[in-house]
């Protein structure tokens, strides 16, 4: 089973801007972590997703695609507050940048992240790039949620 | 919107056994009143249910059918214990029964359910009909996994 390695940066103003972003909802009907239920929408689409423990090196994961409008309404449920965020695919000499600029309570942030194919490979850094944030627990969904860039 | 109208009894062993069941498996990603998460197999098939609060006479509920396989590792996250039941239909003078014989953490409960029209409506009790229960919440679904019948 692939392990995805991949590297997270705080991010600044810059060239991605000009590349056009999918907005993103998120959130939790249950963010207990052994069965994490989430409500998403990705532009006009809707998918509901469940996440079990990770046991070795596999993780009980399902995504279902539901009607936007259920979405929608199941969002109106879900946890509070939500993760609102535009997503932006920029690509940097061969590698593929996911940036995620936040609304709503995470308002200011942008995060950066980039897919590698072990954990030295080397890459280039974009004059947008700032400091380097991977495994730092307050950059996770989860926690962006209990505890908001906002707040910081 | 229509009110469903429901009594529910004990049962004692009778002729309903000659009736053919079907066997349901459920459990909880969220027993949470607020954003309830129930996984269901009836039969060969799954069901993954959503319901939110009851606000006036509406309340938010979704059903989706999974993959029976999709609905059965779900199973394996859900809180525990699960509800284990066959469910039998039985036409008594025009009155459509549901008798439910609980398995595991509630063998030796069976109760039966008939639909009505009104709260004051007639009808006939079937030789194996006990005690009147309905609205004991010791006998709601989600009463039956934190406080099983064994145990009782």
């Amino acid at each position: 089973m692939a392990k995805e390695i991949e590297r997270k940066f705080l991010v600044s103003e810059g060239s991605w801007r000009s590349q056009k972003g999918t907005r993103y909802r998120q959130g939790y009907l249950n963010s207990v972590k052994e069965r994490i239920v989430r409500v998403r929408t990705i532009g006009d689409k809707g998918y509901l997703t469940i996440k079990g423990l990770t046991v070795g090196a596999s993780r009980l994961e399902f995504e279902y695609e539901i009607p936007r409008p259920d979405a929608d309404q199941l969002l109106n449920i879900c946890e509070k507050p939500l993760i609102e965020k535009t997503r932006f695919k920029v690509v940097e000499a061969g590698f593929v940048w996911e940036i995620d600029e936040f609304f709503g309570e995470n308002q200011g942030l942008i995060v950066a992240e980039v897919e590698l194919e072990s954990e030295d490979q080397e890459f280039p850094r974009p004059p947008w790039v700032g400091e380097e944030v991977t495994g730092d627990p307050r950059y996770f969904n989860s926690n962006l949620i209990k505890n908001p860039y906002k707040v910081w």
